[in-house]
């Protein structure tokens, strides 16, 4: 069903170039887009692609409308790519899918959890005993939210998520793994996203805490007792080990990995496939992985790696010897 | 129940040496084989282990066949390994799993999916609607294949799968993450396998698509968008990031990781736990992954890292010295 | 409900040290205690934070008992933190979670499984033909246990988990993967933990192994034919691959990775984000990752890192030209 573009730019705000009552049949991106399409360019680097846009309309920021072709109506605005992110959301309003019972009849929900107005439960899904879920959230198919755990408004829970699952909390004692019955919760605020399969344990006594509008990718595993601040995101394969302390507004590329016990300052970023061994108490960006390379090229250098530390006493020792000759 | 000897070898098209009329009981690897059990021997280095071999019949080359003590029954073959993996298929065949119906009375199945012929679905396994499914899929217990899913003949999904759930996309404004609503979809070719929890996203426009032959092991995550070319074959706890683009007949090995919107060429083999931060553009080996060593080691050469560029500095500046010290 | 000092007392045999009829109503960390809480001290390292403390008693050590505030009541153990480990035990036996029917009636159990006495299956999980399942194992909601898996007794599988799904196991012939159907099981000990949504593949032939006491975090993927060693331990996103073959009370931090068909000794410790590439003959505690640095550092380390046999090269050119210069 196709809407006009003065739908949509009643949606976004911006300013329409072209015929209002244009109709627009799909989004697509740049590459793809066909007549009738609207897409978007959020970046200069994309600019080579405008002279060959085969759709009918385009988000433009003011600074790159000139490029676009003349017959390609436009929806200039200040941030393109924040104005196709509530394109979308409007798209999916005005294209909804068939839609069920709220609350799909083969979820099982324990009759002492606490669903607020509006919550969605899908097919299959498990909620149990003391749960409390905020207006508004919607637990796709196939979720576990586990005894006591609490959640606010707007979440979205993905399929396959588990929330609330015992940490890993054991004992030794004489050789053996004695097991620390968790006996705390979790606690996610408003707005957090938790991506399939993703994993939340509950605090070993106390709370694990998502703050509020917390974003988590696919498959990424949180420990128990971890506190994470507004607004963080995690892409997917993450792993967060217990008790580690993580500030507002952060990123971890895909892959990465947090020890426990530590602490993360606000508006740090960490690359993909890095290792948070020590705390990080200024914002900033932070890496750690081997570049990759051909494989007998990484041979080499990965066995010279092991003697590292006897290369730089080598290269001390040089310097000594060096400065004694030259010295008279 | 045992199956002759000789019907193995019309299974396998290879040469038997030996009684046709001998039951074989039970297949087994070299070391474990007891009497009545057919084992295969697919390399030379395993050669040592043939004077001890305990089992009544060998899948064999025609190159070790002179090493299998003579009374044991051979089958000589090309492939041995091949010959092993269909061996496997018509034991399978043969001992058959007690089978319910095709469709589990417990899956719940959207009226607007679409099964070809001879679809399997298992138990509590959720598809959504506009999925559409080709003949002889085999969707295990406890998946999730979500709307407008679309995939080929003979995939199998293993328990945990979700294929289609959004993909990892927001919008950042004012600090905040808005959600961009994941409009497209999932294609899988035909005999694709995704292995126990893998998650394959959906894309943000368009399709993430799973060419052919692909083959995908557990815990993997595929991000929206990612193309995979056909018979590329990904070990266990892979990532792959949005919008990377992959080639054939490469071989991923367990937990590496590719970063988003780049290209990987056909026959690309990435070793574990490597991490792919650029295109490759050419066929062959890649690794990049920190060596293990004993931890004081490893502290050691760790610390001496993190000084390396200031290392080849002082060597750099060594060799000034001394070159100029060698001219007169 | 609160319980008596004294009772917590009978449980863990410790000295008691102030009023036995003093009620307890919560357990909470040194930090978080408030009045009516018991906390406990593991290490010396927390001992600054025992001045501050706001509950009421506190499990000690006789080494740090002289430090705790006078107003605190006190059980003076040898080992405070296996102690806390049986009160959270008591903890929950004191107040059990409200239980349905052992066995959850929306759980799907073929009639060809076999449950010992006291097994308690989840909502929504999957038990298959021919799984056998010892006294006391909790299986909670949303597992899938597949055909012929074997697990003792007390074992604990928590939502998601995959035991025996099928290994990854294909023969590569004329570029394309034919499947080796995986005809073994898995056999897990007694007293085995599976955290949420972790999988255990089937063997290809023979069976996958954990011994008793193994503890297993979430999203842990353990391939087919491995063995573990008894009272092994596994944090979050580890990955072992086939054939791998691990000793008796080793642990593996998280994201750790171990390539297939080697071995690890027994008392080995694998750092977190480490990749096992060889058999690990001795004990000791083993690590490779790259250290995490400013992405700026990181960038500078990392290209020098790619020309570090290089360097190695340049640096025995100059000993060898200095010890030309130097000899007569």
């Amino acid at each position: 069903m196709a809407v006009l573009l003065s739908q949509i730019n009643g949606e976004l705000n911006g300013k329409l170039v072209g015929q209002p009552d244009l109709p627009i049949s799909g989004i697509a991106s740049l590459k793809e887009a066909t007549k009738g399409c609207i897409s978007f360019i959020s970046h200069g680097r994309y600019q080579h692609l405008l002279k060959d846009f085969k759709g009918s309309a385009l988000i433009v920021s003011e600074a790159l409308q000139g490029f676009v072709p003349p017959e390609v109506a436009l929806i200039v605005v200040d941030d393109p790519y924040w104005a196709y992110a509530r394109l979308t959301q409007f798209w999916r309003r005005a294209h909804p899918r068939p839609q069920g019972p709220l609350i799909h009849p083969s979820a099982v929900i324990h009759p002492d959890a606490w669903l607020d107005s509006d919550v969605e439960v899908g097919p299959l899904s498990v909620i149990e005993a003391g749960a409390r879920i905020g207006a508004g959230t919607r637990i796709l198919a196939r979720v576990t939210v586990m005894a006591d755990v609490i959640m606010g408004k707007r979440c979205v829970l993905h399929p396959g998520v588990v929330v609330g699952a015992d940490g890993f909390g054991f004992a030794q004692h004489e050789s053996e793994w004695v097991k620390i019955e968790q006996l705390g919760n979790v606690v996610l605020g408003n707005d957090v996203e938790l991506g399939a399969n993703t994993c939340v344990d509950r605090a070993a006594l106390g709370s694990t805490t998502l703050c509020d509008g917390v974003k988590i990718d696919n498959l990424v595993q949180i420990g128990h007792n971890v506190h994470i601040g507004p607004h963080t995101a995690m892409a997917g394969c993450v792993g967060v080990a217990g008790s580690a302390r993580i500030g507002a507004r952060c990123t971890f590329g895909g892959g990465a990995i947090v020890l426990g016990h530590l602490e993360v300052a606000d508006d740090v970023h960490v690359s993909a496939a890095s290792v948070v061994t020590k705390s990080i108490k200024s914002a900033g960006q932070y890496s750690g992985l081997f570049p990759l390379d051909d494989n007998q090229s990484w041979e080499k250098n990965a066995a010279s790696l092991k003697q590292l530390h006897a290369l730089r006493e080598r290269i001390k020792s040089l310097e000594s010897q060096f400065q004694k000759k030259a010295s008279p």
